[in-house]
Protein backbone atom coordinates (compact mmCIF):
# COMPACT_ATOMS: atom_id res chain seq x y z
CA UNK A 1 0.00 0.00 0.00
CA UNK A 2 1.73 3.04 -0.63
CA UNK A 3 0.07 6.08 0.39
CA UNK A 4 -0.30 9.35 -2.14
CA UNK A 5 0.12 12.93 -1.58
CA UNK A 6 -2.91 13.71 -3.61
CA UNK A 7 -5.65 12.11 -5.54
CA UNK A 8 -8.59 13.07 -8.00
CA UNK A 9 -12.03 13.54 -6.34
CA UNK A 10 -15.63 14.61 -7.67
CA UNK A 11 -16.20 17.70 -6.54
CA UNK A 12 -19.19 20.41 -7.34
CA UNK A 13 -18.17 23.64 -8.81
CA UNK A 14 -19.49 27.18 -8.62
CA UNK A 15 -18.34 29.18 -12.11
CA UNK A 16 -20.16 31.01 -14.14
CA UNK A 17 -23.96 30.87 -12.16
CA UNK A 18 -23.80 27.19 -13.10
CA UNK A 19 -23.40 24.43 -10.18
CA UNK A 20 -21.98 21.26 -12.10
CA UNK A 21 -19.76 18.13 -10.84
CA UNK A 22 -15.97 18.42 -12.10
CA UNK A 23 -12.61 16.52 -11.46
CA UNK A 24 -10.11 17.99 -8.39
CA UNK A 25 -7.02 17.47 -6.92
CA UNK A 26 -6.89 17.01 -3.61
CA UNK A 27 -4.61 16.68 -0.68
CA UNK A 28 -4.11 13.98 1.34
CA UNK A 29 -3.54 13.66 5.34
CA UNK A 30 -2.91 10.55 7.04
CA UNK A 31 -2.61 10.22 10.60
CA UNK A 32 0.45 8.28 11.53
CA UNK A 33 0.89 6.75 15.05
CA UNK A 34 4.21 6.45 16.63
CA UNK A 35 5.28 4.00 19.28
CA UNK A 36 8.86 4.26 20.91
CA UNK A 37 10.09 1.13 22.74
CA UNK A 38 6.45 -0.45 22.26
CA UNK A 39 4.86 2.74 24.51
CA UNK A 40 2.65 5.02 22.38
CA UNK A 41 4.52 8.67 21.74
CA UNK A 42 2.25 10.50 19.68
CA UNK A 43 0.58 10.92 16.49
CA UNK A 44 1.30 13.22 13.73
CA UNK A 45 -0.84 14.18 11.12
CA UNK A 46 0.94 14.47 7.53
CA UNK A 47 1.34 14.47 4.20
CA UNK A 48 2.37 10.95 3.23
CA UNK A 49 6.16 10.63 2.36
CA UNK A 50 9.08 10.01 3.47
CA UNK A 51 7.61 8.87 7.16
CA UNK A 52 11.33 7.66 8.42
CA UNK A 53 12.63 10.93 8.17
CA UNK A 54 9.99 12.07 9.33
CA UNK A 55 9.62 10.24 12.73
CA UNK A 56 13.44 10.61 12.98
CA UNK A 57 13.71 14.19 12.58
CA UNK A 58 10.43 14.53 15.21
CA UNK A 59 12.06 12.27 18.10
CA UNK A 60 14.99 14.24 17.75
CA UNK A 61 13.27 17.75 17.80
CA UNK A 62 11.94 15.98 21.05
CA UNK A 63 15.18 15.10 22.41
CA UNK A 64 13.97 11.39 22.63
CA UNK A 65 17.25 10.93 20.52
CA UNK A 66 20.11 12.90 19.37
CA UNK A 67 21.96 10.78 16.69
CA UNK A 68 20.90 8.05 13.77
CA UNK A 69 22.72 5.72 15.64
CA UNK A 70 20.28 5.61 18.87
CA UNK A 71 17.79 4.33 16.71
CA UNK A 72 18.35 -0.38 16.88
CA UNK A 73 15.02 -0.65 14.60
CA UNK A 74 12.15 1.46 12.69
CA UNK A 75 8.90 -0.10 11.21
CA UNK A 76 6.48 1.56 9.35
CA UNK A 77 2.91 -0.23 8.80
CA UNK A 78 1.31 1.97 6.77
CA UNK A 79 -1.67 -0.14 6.35
CA UNK A 80 -2.85 0.43 9.77
CA UNK A 81 -0.93 4.23 10.37
CA UNK A 82 1.61 2.99 13.10
CA UNK A 83 5.51 3.47 12.68
CA UNK A 84 7.26 1.28 15.77
CA UNK A 85 10.82 2.53 16.56
CA UNK A 86 13.17 0.33 18.79
CA UNK A 87 15.72 2.81 20.62
CA UNK A 88 18.73 0.93 22.26
CA UNK A 89 18.39 3.08 24.96
CA UNK A 90 15.32 2.95 27.34
CA UNK A 91 13.92 6.90 27.35
CA UNK A 92 11.23 8.50 29.47
CA UNK A 93 8.37 9.47 26.67
CA UNK A 94 6.12 10.75 28.99
CA UNK A 95 3.53 13.24 28.10
CA UNK A 96 3.66 14.96 30.87
CA UNK A 97 7.24 16.16 30.93
CA UNK A 98 7.08 16.54 27.39
CA UNK A 99 3.86 18.70 27.18
CA UNK A 100 4.93 20.64 30.06
CA UNK A 101 5.55 24.58 29.76
CA UNK A 102 9.05 25.36 30.58
CA UNK A 103 8.46 27.94 33.49
CA UNK A 104 11.30 30.07 35.17
CA UNK A 105 14.84 31.41 34.06
CA UNK A 106 17.25 28.99 35.18
CA UNK A 107 19.36 29.29 32.14
CA UNK A 108 20.21 33.14 33.59
CA UNK A 109 19.02 34.60 30.26
CA UNK A 110 15.35 35.72 29.37
CA UNK A 111 14.81 32.84 26.95
CA UNK A 112 11.35 32.53 25.92
CA UNK A 113 10.95 28.76 25.65
CA UNK A 114 7.70 27.37 26.75
CA UNK A 115 8.40 24.03 26.94
CA UNK A 116 11.12 21.50 28.65
CA UNK A 117 12.31 19.91 25.67
CA UNK A 118 12.66 23.40 23.83
CA UNK A 119 14.97 24.58 26.66
CA UNK A 120 16.70 20.99 26.13
CA UNK A 121 17.44 20.54 22.76
CA UNK A 122 17.53 24.20 20.70
CA UNK A 123 20.87 25.35 19.66
CA UNK A 124 22.52 28.43 19.64
CA UNK A 125 24.02 29.07 16.32
CA UNK A 126 27.50 28.96 15.64
CA UNK A 127 27.20 29.22 11.56
CA UNK A 128 29.38 31.45 9.88
CA UNK A 129 27.17 31.38 6.30
CA UNK A 130 26.41 34.70 5.18
CA UNK A 131 24.33 35.47 1.91
CA UNK A 132 23.89 37.88 -0.85
CA UNK A 133 20.52 39.40 -1.24
CA UNK A 134 20.56 37.54 -4.67
CA UNK A 135 21.36 33.99 -3.13
CA UNK A 136 18.36 34.58 -0.78
CA UNK A 137 16.08 35.50 -3.71
CA UNK A 138 17.39 32.68 -6.00
CA UNK A 139 16.60 30.07 -3.00
CA UNK A 140 13.64 31.07 -2.38
CA UNK A 141 12.29 30.66 -6.19
CA UNK A 142 14.02 27.67 -6.42
CA UNK A 143 12.18 25.79 -3.60
CA UNK A 144 9.16 27.31 -5.34
CA UNK A 145 9.55 25.97 -8.32
CA UNK A 146 9.65 22.83 -7.65
CA UNK A 147 6.75 22.83 -5.39
CA UNK A 148 4.10 20.92 -7.86
CA UNK A 149 1.50 19.79 -4.92
CA UNK A 150 1.38 23.30 -3.66
CA UNK A 151 0.45 24.98 -7.29
CA UNK A 152 -2.23 21.85 -7.53
CA UNK A 153 -4.11 21.69 -4.57
CA UNK A 154 -3.09 25.33 -2.58
CA UNK A 155 -2.84 22.85 0.64
CA UNK A 156 0.38 22.06 1.36
CA UNK A 157 3.90 23.76 2.94
CA UNK A 158 7.28 23.29 1.70
CA UNK A 159 10.68 23.74 3.46
CA UNK A 160 14.44 23.23 1.62
CA UNK A 161 17.61 22.69 3.40
CA UNK A 162 20.48 25.04 1.19
CA UNK A 163 23.86 26.00 0.74
CA UNK A 164 24.48 29.31 -0.06
CA UNK A 165 24.42 28.17 -3.56
CA UNK A 166 21.70 25.43 -4.35
CA UNK A 167 18.92 23.98 -3.01
CA UNK A 168 20.21 20.31 -1.45
CA UNK A 169 16.75 18.53 -0.61
CA UNK A 170 13.16 19.77 0.01
CA UNK A 171 10.18 18.46 1.33
CA UNK A 172 6.44 19.01 1.36
CA UNK A 173 3.89 18.51 4.02
CA UNK A 174 0.58 20.19 4.87
CA UNK A 175 1.76 20.67 8.60
CA UNK A 176 4.72 23.14 8.92
CA UNK A 177 6.24 21.04 11.43
CA UNK A 178 6.43 18.01 9.23
CA UNK A 179 7.98 19.92 6.65
CA UNK A 180 11.22 20.31 8.74
CA UNK A 181 11.10 17.38 10.67
CA UNK A 182 11.47 15.63 7.33
CA UNK A 183 14.63 18.01 6.87
CA UNK A 184 15.74 17.44 10.34
CA UNK A 185 15.25 13.39 9.90
CA UNK A 186 17.12 13.45 6.27
CA UNK A 187 20.02 15.34 8.00
CA UNK A 188 20.16 13.06 10.78
CA UNK A 189 20.41 9.32 8.63
CA UNK A 190 22.54 11.15 6.17
CA UNK A 191 24.57 12.89 7.89
CA UNK A 192 24.59 16.48 6.17
CA UNK A 193 26.37 18.88 8.56
CA UNK A 194 23.88 21.71 8.95
CA UNK A 195 25.71 24.42 10.54
CA UNK A 196 26.52 25.92 7.12
CA UNK A 197 23.38 25.84 5.48
CA UNK A 198 20.06 27.65 5.18
CA UNK A 199 16.65 26.55 5.89
CA UNK A 200 13.76 27.78 3.18
CA UNK A 201 10.24 27.78 4.28
CA UNK A 202 7.41 28.52 2.92
CA UNK A 203 5.01 29.43 5.33
CA UNK A 204 4.76 32.20 8.36
CA UNK A 205 8.17 32.15 10.53
CA UNK A 206 6.02 30.98 13.86
CA UNK A 207 8.03 31.06 17.36
CA UNK A 208 7.49 26.71 17.15
CA UNK A 209 9.22 26.63 13.37
CA UNK A 210 12.20 29.24 14.55
CA UNK A 211 12.89 27.11 17.62
CA UNK A 212 12.87 23.79 15.41
CA UNK A 213 15.30 25.62 12.61
CA UNK A 214 17.31 26.22 16.07
CA UNK A 215 16.91 22.49 16.71
CA UNK A 216 17.77 21.36 13.37
CA UNK A 217 20.67 23.51 13.56
CA UNK A 218 20.98 26.03 10.76
CA UNK A 219 22.33 29.95 11.14
CA UNK A 220 19.95 31.43 8.63
CA UNK A 221 15.60 31.18 7.65
CA UNK A 222 14.26 32.46 4.87
CA UNK A 223 10.76 32.68 4.24
CA UNK A 224 7.79 34.02 1.89
CA UNK A 225 5.74 35.21 4.85
CA UNK A 226 6.19 36.99 8.35
CA UNK A 227 7.52 36.27 11.86
CA UNK A 228 6.12 37.09 14.99
CA UNK A 229 7.49 38.89 17.57
CA UNK A 230 7.93 35.70 19.58
CA UNK A 231 9.94 34.48 16.88
CA UNK A 232 12.59 37.05 16.60
CA UNK A 233 13.15 37.31 20.01
CA UNK A 234 14.08 33.55 19.93
CA UNK A 235 16.06 34.54 16.70
CA UNK A 236 18.02 37.00 18.82
CA UNK A 237 18.45 35.01 21.57
CA UNK A 238 19.97 32.09 19.32
CA UNK A 239 21.57 33.84 16.81
CA UNK A 240 19.48 33.09 14.17
CA UNK A 241 19.10 35.38 11.23
CA UNK A 242 15.28 35.66 9.87
CA UNK A 243 14.80 36.79 6.73
CA UNK A 244 11.03 37.14 5.62
CA UNK A 245 8.48 38.73 3.34
CA UNK A 246 10.96 37.39 0.05
CA UNK A 247 9.04 38.28 -2.61
CA UNK A 248 9.22 40.51 -5.71
CA UNK A 249 13.10 40.83 -5.57
CA UNK A 250 12.74 42.69 -1.47
CA UNK A 251 12.83 41.01 1.47
CA UNK A 252 12.99 41.99 4.76
CA UNK A 253 15.60 41.14 7.75
CA UNK A 254 14.58 40.75 11.17
CA UNK A 255 17.31 39.48 13.07
CA UNK A 256 20.86 39.32 12.95
CA UNK A 257 21.42 41.22 9.40
CA UNK A 258 25.31 40.83 10.00
CA UNK A 259 24.96 37.94 7.73
CA UNK A 260 23.00 39.41 4.86
CA UNK A 261 25.74 40.95 3.12
CA UNK A 262 25.81 43.10 -0.21
CA UNK A 263 27.89 42.09 -2.99
CA UNK A 264 31.95 43.76 -2.66
CA UNK B 1 -0.74 44.81 31.37
CA UNK B 2 -2.52 45.04 27.99
CA UNK B 3 -1.07 42.81 25.26
CA UNK B 4 -1.18 44.14 21.70
CA UNK B 5 -2.26 41.75 19.00
CA UNK B 6 0.84 43.88 16.66
CA UNK B 7 3.83 45.83 17.16
CA UNK B 8 5.89 48.48 15.25
CA UNK B 9 9.53 46.78 15.40
CA UNK B 10 12.98 48.24 13.65
CA UNK B 11 14.02 45.78 10.87
CA UNK B 12 16.04 45.56 7.34
CA UNK B 13 14.37 45.96 4.48
CA UNK B 14 15.93 45.06 1.14
CA UNK B 15 14.80 47.01 -1.52
CA UNK B 16 16.56 48.75 -4.59
CA UNK B 17 19.84 46.84 -4.12
CA UNK B 18 19.50 48.94 -0.91
CA UNK B 19 19.85 47.16 2.81
CA UNK B 20 18.33 49.77 5.08
CA UNK B 21 16.65 50.27 8.59
CA UNK B 22 12.83 50.80 8.41
CA UNK B 23 9.53 50.46 10.88
CA UNK B 24 7.74 47.30 10.48
CA UNK B 25 4.51 45.88 11.96
CA UNK B 26 4.96 42.85 13.73
CA UNK B 27 2.16 40.24 14.55
CA UNK B 28 2.67 38.88 18.13
CA UNK B 29 2.49 35.39 19.57
CA UNK B 30 1.67 35.33 23.53
CA UNK B 31 1.96 31.86 25.57
CA UNK B 32 -0.74 31.47 27.87
CA UNK B 33 -0.86 28.22 30.09
CA UNK B 34 -4.20 26.67 31.21
CA UNK B 35 -4.81 25.22 34.75
CA UNK B 36 -7.67 22.94 35.31
CA UNK B 37 -8.65 23.10 39.02
CA UNK B 38 -5.19 23.76 39.71
CA UNK B 39 -3.78 21.18 37.37
CA UNK B 40 -1.14 22.13 34.38
CA UNK B 41 -3.89 21.22 31.11
CA UNK B 42 -2.03 22.76 27.72
CA UNK B 43 -0.33 25.65 27.13
CA UNK B 44 -1.72 27.44 24.05
CA UNK B 45 0.46 29.77 21.64
CA UNK B 46 -2.32 32.41 20.64
CA UNK B 47 -2.60 35.94 19.59
CA UNK B 48 -3.69 38.06 22.53
CA UNK B 49 -7.52 38.56 22.28
CA UNK B 50 -10.18 37.19 23.72
CA UNK B 51 -8.98 34.78 26.77
CA UNK B 52 -11.48 34.19 28.01
CA UNK B 53 -13.36 32.47 24.90
CA UNK B 54 -10.41 30.86 23.65
CA UNK B 55 -10.07 29.01 27.25
CA UNK B 56 -13.72 28.07 27.20
CA UNK B 57 -14.06 26.96 23.83
CA UNK B 58 -10.80 24.78 24.14
CA UNK B 59 -12.07 23.31 27.09
CA UNK B 60 -15.57 22.22 24.92
CA UNK B 61 -14.04 21.66 22.21
CA UNK B 62 -11.58 19.20 24.10
CA UNK B 63 -14.60 17.79 26.04
CA UNK B 64 -13.57 18.79 29.43
CA UNK B 65 -17.03 21.17 29.59
CA UNK B 66 -20.11 21.46 27.74
CA UNK B 67 -21.91 24.55 28.85
CA UNK B 68 -20.62 27.83 30.16
CA UNK B 69 -22.48 27.19 33.35
CA UNK B 70 -20.15 24.35 34.09
CA UNK B 71 -17.49 26.93 34.76
CA UNK B 72 -17.41 28.00 38.39
CA UNK B 73 -14.47 31.07 37.96
CA UNK B 74 -11.96 32.05 35.16
CA UNK B 75 -9.13 34.11 35.93
CA UNK B 76 -6.43 35.20 33.48
CA UNK B 77 -2.95 36.55 34.59
CA UNK B 78 -1.88 38.18 31.56
CA UNK B 79 1.67 38.95 33.37
CA UNK B 80 2.40 35.71 33.69
CA UNK B 81 0.74 34.11 31.08
CA UNK B 82 -1.77 31.67 32.70
CA UNK B 83 -5.08 31.37 32.96
CA UNK B 84 -7.20 29.67 35.94
CA UNK B 85 -10.45 27.93 35.50
CA UNK B 86 -12.03 26.48 38.45
CA UNK B 87 -15.18 23.78 37.14
CA UNK B 88 -17.43 22.97 39.55
CA UNK B 89 -16.97 19.24 38.57
CA UNK B 90 -13.75 17.34 39.36
CA UNK B 91 -12.19 16.23 36.03
CA UNK B 92 -9.86 13.81 34.41
CA UNK B 93 -7.80 16.02 32.83
CA UNK B 94 -4.84 13.34 32.35
CA UNK B 95 -2.35 14.48 29.11
CA UNK B 96 -2.40 10.53 28.64
CA UNK B 97 -6.02 10.19 27.65
CA UNK B 98 -6.47 13.39 25.75
CA UNK B 99 -3.63 12.64 23.84
CA UNK B 100 -4.67 8.48 22.78
CA UNK B 101 -5.22 7.93 19.40
CA UNK B 102 -8.54 6.77 19.24
CA UNK B 103 -7.91 3.08 17.82
CA UNK B 104 -11.09 0.45 16.03
CA UNK B 105 -14.72 1.01 15.45
CA UNK B 106 -16.36 1.01 18.15
CA UNK B 107 -19.35 3.14 17.05
CA UNK B 108 -19.51 0.90 13.89
CA UNK B 109 -19.18 3.28 11.22
CA UNK B 110 -16.08 3.79 9.58
CA UNK B 111 -14.97 7.54 11.10
CA UNK B 112 -11.72 8.21 10.59
CA UNK B 113 -11.20 10.34 14.39
CA UNK B 114 -8.18 9.54 15.60
CA UNK B 115 -8.43 10.95 18.78
CA UNK B 116 -10.23 10.40 21.74
CA UNK B 117 -11.54 13.32 22.94
CA UNK B 118 -13.04 13.79 19.09
CA UNK B 119 -14.84 10.85 18.70
CA UNK B 120 -16.59 12.48 22.15
CA UNK B 121 -17.46 15.51 21.27
CA UNK B 122 -18.16 15.93 17.62
CA UNK B 123 -21.66 16.17 16.36
CA UNK B 124 -23.07 14.94 13.34
CA UNK B 125 -24.88 17.75 11.91
CA UNK B 126 -29.09 18.45 11.67
CA UNK B 127 -28.48 22.08 10.34
CA UNK B 128 -31.57 22.47 7.72
CA UNK B 129 -29.62 25.68 6.55
CA UNK B 130 -28.89 26.37 3.00
CA UNK B 131 -26.86 29.14 1.06
CA UNK B 132 -26.88 30.65 -2.34
CA UNK B 133 -23.71 30.97 -4.36
CA UNK B 134 -23.71 34.93 -3.91
CA UNK B 135 -24.52 34.10 -0.09
CA UNK B 136 -21.27 32.16 0.05
CA UNK B 137 -19.23 34.99 -1.87
CA UNK B 138 -20.69 37.75 0.15
CA UNK B 139 -19.80 36.12 3.56
CA UNK B 140 -16.21 35.54 2.25
CA UNK B 141 -15.90 38.94 1.37
CA UNK B 142 -17.59 40.24 4.62
CA UNK B 143 -14.79 38.30 6.28
CA UNK B 144 -12.11 39.23 4.63
CA UNK B 145 -12.69 43.12 4.48
CA UNK B 146 -12.60 43.37 8.36
CA UNK B 147 -9.07 41.45 8.82
CA UNK B 148 -6.91 44.29 9.52
CA UNK B 149 -4.28 42.50 11.17
CA UNK B 150 -3.41 40.16 8.50
CA UNK B 151 -3.52 42.81 5.45
CA UNK B 152 -0.87 44.63 7.48
CA UNK B 153 1.03 41.80 8.42
CA UNK B 154 0.21 38.64 6.50
CA UNK B 155 0.45 35.96 9.54
CA UNK B 156 -2.53 35.30 10.73
CA UNK B 157 -5.78 33.59 10.56
CA UNK B 158 -9.45 34.64 10.05
CA UNK B 159 -12.60 32.92 11.28
CA UNK B 160 -16.11 34.75 11.56
CA UNK B 161 -19.18 33.00 12.69
CA UNK B 162 -21.99 33.96 9.84
CA UNK B 163 -25.94 33.46 9.91
CA UNK B 164 -27.27 33.12 5.93
CA UNK B 165 -26.99 36.81 5.67
CA UNK B 166 -24.44 38.68 7.75
CA UNK B 167 -21.01 37.89 10.03
CA UNK B 168 -22.25 37.78 13.78
CA UNK B 169 -18.57 38.00 14.93
CA UNK B 170 -15.07 37.65 13.87
CA UNK B 171 -11.85 36.25 15.48
CA UNK B 172 -8.04 36.36 14.54
CA UNK B 173 -5.34 33.96 15.52
CA UNK B 174 -2.07 32.85 14.50
CA UNK B 175 -3.09 29.93 15.58
CA UNK B 176 -5.87 28.59 13.37
CA UNK B 177 -7.34 26.26 15.62
CA UNK B 178 -7.56 29.24 18.31
CA UNK B 179 -9.24 31.33 16.34
CA UNK B 180 -12.24 28.88 15.80
CA UNK B 181 -11.80 27.86 19.83
CA UNK B 182 -12.51 31.59 19.79
CA UNK B 183 -15.64 31.29 17.93
CA UNK B 184 -16.90 28.40 20.21
CA UNK B 185 -16.43 29.90 23.23
CA UNK B 186 -18.45 33.22 22.19
CA UNK B 187 -21.32 31.71 21.12
CA UNK B 188 -21.52 29.26 24.11
CA UNK B 189 -20.79 32.39 26.62
CA UNK B 190 -22.97 34.15 24.47
CA UNK B 191 -25.57 30.96 24.63
CA UNK B 192 -25.87 31.71 20.70
CA UNK B 193 -27.63 28.96 18.73
CA UNK B 194 -25.29 27.80 16.59
CA UNK B 195 -26.86 24.84 14.57
CA UNK B 196 -28.32 27.41 11.81
CA UNK B 197 -25.08 28.71 11.41
CA UNK B 198 -22.11 28.91 9.12
CA UNK B 199 -18.03 29.20 10.23
CA UNK B 200 -16.33 31.20 7.43
CA UNK B 201 -12.51 30.41 7.46
CA UNK B 202 -9.30 31.84 5.86
CA UNK B 203 -7.14 29.11 5.82
CA UNK B 204 -6.90 25.31 4.80
CA UNK B 205 -9.77 23.21 5.67
CA UNK B 206 -7.33 20.14 7.34
CA UNK B 207 -9.48 17.15 9.48
CA UNK B 208 -8.80 18.91 12.77
CA UNK B 209 -10.32 22.41 11.47
CA UNK B 210 -13.17 20.28 10.09
CA UNK B 211 -13.24 18.28 13.53
CA UNK B 212 -13.38 21.60 15.24
CA UNK B 213 -16.34 23.11 13.17
CA UNK B 214 -18.31 19.93 13.94
CA UNK B 215 -17.78 20.24 17.23
CA UNK B 216 -19.04 23.91 17.51
CA UNK B 217 -22.09 22.78 15.91
CA UNK B 218 -22.41 24.23 12.71
CA UNK B 219 -23.70 22.62 9.70
CA UNK B 220 -21.87 24.49 7.04
CA UNK B 221 -18.01 25.37 6.29
CA UNK B 222 -16.53 28.08 4.11
CA UNK B 223 -12.86 28.55 3.19
CA UNK B 224 -10.80 30.35 1.25
CA UNK B 225 -8.60 27.71 0.93
CA UNK B 226 -8.48 23.53 -0.07
CA UNK B 227 -9.54 20.78 2.30
CA UNK B 228 -7.79 17.65 2.94
CA UNK B 229 -9.25 14.48 1.83
CA UNK B 230 -9.15 13.34 5.59
CA UNK B 231 -11.75 16.49 5.88
CA UNK B 232 -13.67 15.69 3.28
CA UNK B 233 -14.37 12.12 4.52
CA UNK B 234 -15.09 13.53 8.06
CA UNK B 235 -17.08 16.17 6.61
CA UNK B 236 -19.33 13.74 4.73
CA UNK B 237 -19.98 11.32 7.69
CA UNK B 238 -20.97 14.23 10.19
CA UNK B 239 -22.92 15.74 7.63
CA UNK B 240 -21.02 19.37 6.94
CA UNK B 241 -21.04 21.24 3.78
CA UNK B 242 -17.41 22.08 3.09
CA UNK B 243 -16.66 24.96 0.42
CA UNK B 244 -13.36 25.84 -0.51
CA UNK B 245 -11.36 27.66 -2.99
CA UNK B 246 -14.15 30.85 -2.57
CA UNK B 247 -12.26 32.81 -4.87
CA UNK B 248 -12.98 35.98 -7.66
CA UNK B 249 -16.44 34.83 -7.85
CA UNK B 250 -16.66 31.14 -8.02
CA UNK B 251 -16.21 28.18 -5.44
CA UNK B 252 -15.86 24.10 -5.05
CA UNK B 253 -18.29 22.07 -3.10
CA UNK B 254 -16.34 19.49 -1.58
CA UNK B 255 -19.42 17.47 0.47
CA UNK B 256 -23.17 17.96 1.49
CA UNK B 257 -24.01 20.21 -2.00
CA UNK B 258 -27.46 20.10 -1.01
CA UNK B 259 -27.33 23.00 1.25
CA UNK B 260 -25.63 25.48 -1.57
CA UNK B 261 -28.65 25.82 -3.76
CA UNK B 262 -29.13 28.10 -6.43
CA UNK B 263 -31.38 31.04 -6.34
CA UNK B 264 -35.43 30.37 -7.63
Amino acid sequence: MIQEMSLTKKIVKYQDGKLQTVDDDIVTEFPLTIFVNNEEFATMVCTPTHFDEMVIGFLASEGVIRFRDDIKSINIDESKGYAHIELYANVTTSQQYYSKRFIGSCCGKSRQFYFHNDARTAKTSTSTTTLTPDQCISLMKDMQNISIVFQETGGVHNAALCSPDEMLVSRTDIGRHNALDKLYGYSLLNRVPVRDKVIVFSGRISSEVLVKAAKIGVGIVLSKSAPTDLAIKLAEDLNITAVGFIRGGTFNVYSHPHRIVLPE
